[in-house]
């Protein structure tokens, strides 16, 4: 990697705010935010300024730090009750996010287990336990991206879809690692990157990421990456996921089993990323997996408000895709890889 | 269908001009344009105003004729002369385009074959040739819905890609006929249409001509075929064609080959619709088709100069794609329907 590059949510400590680049206005402009108050922190989650579930999590864990400092509260009472409605703020920007809500409980925790302790004492804590969160998901995606990079070589032609990158976590991502561990190695890949309609992550955040990585970036539409694999430029494809059923059936960004019928199609291993926290035992398939369907313009209008599609149809614009267990070759986690059978090897796993 | 739809080449006798429909203004805006100068019917095919190979066919056939009818002539070398001159101008608008060259070659030959005649019946030999024409795309287009028809019942879910349609013909279209022919037997359909990006044939043209002509239109993504397939939607898919090999692998509009994937994953029949002169015995499989290359701006620009990806980026842009024949259910073309083994079976179906 050629050049230095932002990391996706900071603690400005000088400052005692939260630094994000507010990834609306990518890939044509970037732009920081230095953000102090709990309005600004809410409406950076609301609006997607960041966006992805481990950085959602980590900005909720620094944000209520930094709107908790300034506090005048004298006693626990006063600086507690002051502490839940924030927290109950910034959960109410993306309600169902679960890392939001994770991140906020955690930090609740500690600051009950610190309630004989000083104001200023429980300030500290916090200010820790935020750190420590930003911590432990840059070390999570780091050894994901150690352990992926044992499944490929140097110089390999690598597909991604959607953005599973840095852009989504605080550092290397999920998807992202193996490139990004690579690359301070010394390796080289050639990424290709689905532009991941309708809402581009792809084209306007996976690219611009690994581009300014200095990585070697090609992005194709959602209906190239076949073509891609049959040409033979893929080794490998490494996706992110929402939610992985205890069977391995996977909910991702919409497309994505798509890639993986071509992967199979083409003897291509196809890897899914998962942080151990997403896979979830308590769903048995894909089938149990509620998919969320979004608005209709996505689709139908393109950016800036344009009508692509005649009035009176109907808009399919289902969020996410499930890709069944038998298509996905491993998941790359914090703690391995697994590959099947993948109930049996998952329950191994949550039982070490 | 509950509403009258336009024809989209159509010979006015009354004014002697071509009128098409405007399809660079489609979905927002529709407009007619009524054609009689060279120089316009040039641009309206160099422009894709009207586009789709048969289209194309059919709009050289009336437009040659309708630039020679005021042909001030008087006698056959003088009228050739002129002919020749604007047959090579109607040719450079698209050279790649095989139908443009086919039509303007066959109006050439009965314009020849009459060189003993008055001008006044040449130009009526040509007349009549360009109705021919015309009504022969007619004619195929609704064989071909007639035998995709067997294939499916009222009520069924179809799901084709790119516009293989109307609009790409004079009436029905390939990849749709069967759907209108059902229409007008009475039948209902609930049709799916992926947007095909990068320049969105499906989303403007196929839901708006299935549309208008009354159908139940979804659209949605090109990654969502698969989960509309996986939900028990989709009962058949039907795709058009630019060129088939001897073996049956199929080259069409880029993303084809992932909508047949998905098919074969749950079990659901992919026809391609084809003209018998698409099918091309000289080629013997997909590898010895060429694929043409794109320009980049289609994908990283939006519509209206909007860059959505970063630039210094590589992109990855092909026309078109093969779908291998182990892939394909059947070929519905205007003689009949085609099922494996493809090889012997064009074969039987040429020497017929």
């Amino acid at each position: 990697m050629s050049k230095k590059y932002f990391e996706t949510v900071e603690l400005d400590e000088e400052k005692h705010a939260m630094v994000i680049c507010n990834q609306t206005k990518l890939p044509c402009c970037v732009e920081f935010l230095s953000l102090t108050k709990a309005k600004d922190i809410w409406n950076a989650i609301y609006l997607l300024q960041v966006r992805g579930a481990p950085a959602i999590g980590v900005s909720a864990a620094i944000g209520i730090y930094v709107i908790m400092r300034p506090s005048k509260g004298t006693n626990f009472h006063e600086f507690y009750q002051e502490f839940v409605k924030n927290k109950e703020y910034l959960n109410s920007a993306r309600p169902t996010a679960v890392n939001l809500s994770w991140a906020l409980t955690r930090m609740e925790k500690v600051c009950l287990a610190s309630k004989e302790k000083s104001i200023e004492e429980i300030k500290e804590i916090l200010h820790q336990e935020a750190i420590a969160i930003r911590e432990e998901d840059i070390a999570v995606c780091k050894a994901i991206g150690e352990n992926g990079l044992t499944l490929i070589k140097n110089g390999d032609g690598l597909l991604t879809h959607c953005n599973a990158g840095r852009l989504a976590t605080v550092k290397y991502g999920t998807a992202t690692a193996p490139m990004y561990v690579g690359a301070e190695k010394g390796y080289t890949f050639k990424i290709f990157s689905d532009e991941t309609r309708p809402l581009l992550q792809g084209a306007r955040l996976t690219c611009y990421e690994l581009n300014e990585a200095g990585f070697d970036v090609t992005v194709q539409c959602d209906g190239m990456s076949a073509s891609a694999m049959r040409k033979g430029w893929i080794n490998a494809c490494f996706v992110g996921c929402d939610r992985v059923a205890a069977n391995g059936d996977t909910a991702n960004k919409i497309g994505t089993s798509m890639v993986a019928l071509a992967a199979q199609r083409y003897n291509i291993p196809f890897y899914v990323c998962a942080p151990t926290s997403t896979i979830d035992m308590a769903t048995p398939s894909g089938d149990a997996i509620h998919i969320e369907e979004r608005k209709a313009e996505e689709v139908t209008e393109m950016w800036y408000k344009k009508r692509m599609a005649p009035v009176g149809i109907h808009v399919f614009n289902p969020a996410f895709d499930i890709t069944d267990q038998d298509l996905i070759t491993a998941f790359v986690t914090e703690k391995g890889i697994i590959y099947p059978p993948f109930k049996e090897n998952f329950k191994k796993l949550f039982e070490k």
